[in-house]
């Protein structure tokens, strides 16, 4: 079964954060919120995502949710206002205006 | 099939912040992370949630992702530090400490 992975973090330090968000995106996943990515994976993998993030994070502060969904269903998923790829565009055409 | 929904959000007004988690909560859902809700839904309750919140976001800086998943999915979650509910009872417990 293609299998998505959706990945949701509270992360109170900003260098952390900056990293987990680009070792996400080195693994595939796109940002579809400020703390939150998606993207394709095998299951098996998601344990070594979670170790690699575990090293990361304080676990006293710091929270991730790696959440394992069917694609049909992600492809199911109600999008309200504007998705964070567009609001980028935005605001990069806004500094360009 | 029993479903599971998982709302995650980034708004940017502290007070449709709060009203949209009341609502959530009011839903049965509940908090996982600070932007990241989850619980129980008919899918057909998912589009009368989506207009709901429709109405309370501002659609230009605002965004709201609204994802269905099997139970047994959000069982196999990997969840990594220290999950919400945990946290507000330690900072709950540092208060009266």
């Amino acid at each position: 079964m293609a299998l998505r992975v959706v990945v949701v973090y509270d992360i109170s330090d900003d260098g952390v954060r900056l990293r987990v968000a680009r070792t996400l995106e080195s693994w595939g996943l796109y940002r579809i919120q400020r703390s939150a990515f998606v993207g394709r994976m095998q299951r098996a993998r998601m344990r070594d995502l979670a170790r690699l993030l575990e090293g990361m994070i304080d676990p006293g502060t710091d929270t991730v949710h790696i959440i394992p969904l069917p694609s049909h269903e992600w492809e199911r998923t109600l999008v309200l206002g504007t998705p964070w790829g567009e609001r980028r565009v935005a605001s990069a055409a806004l500094l360009q205006g």
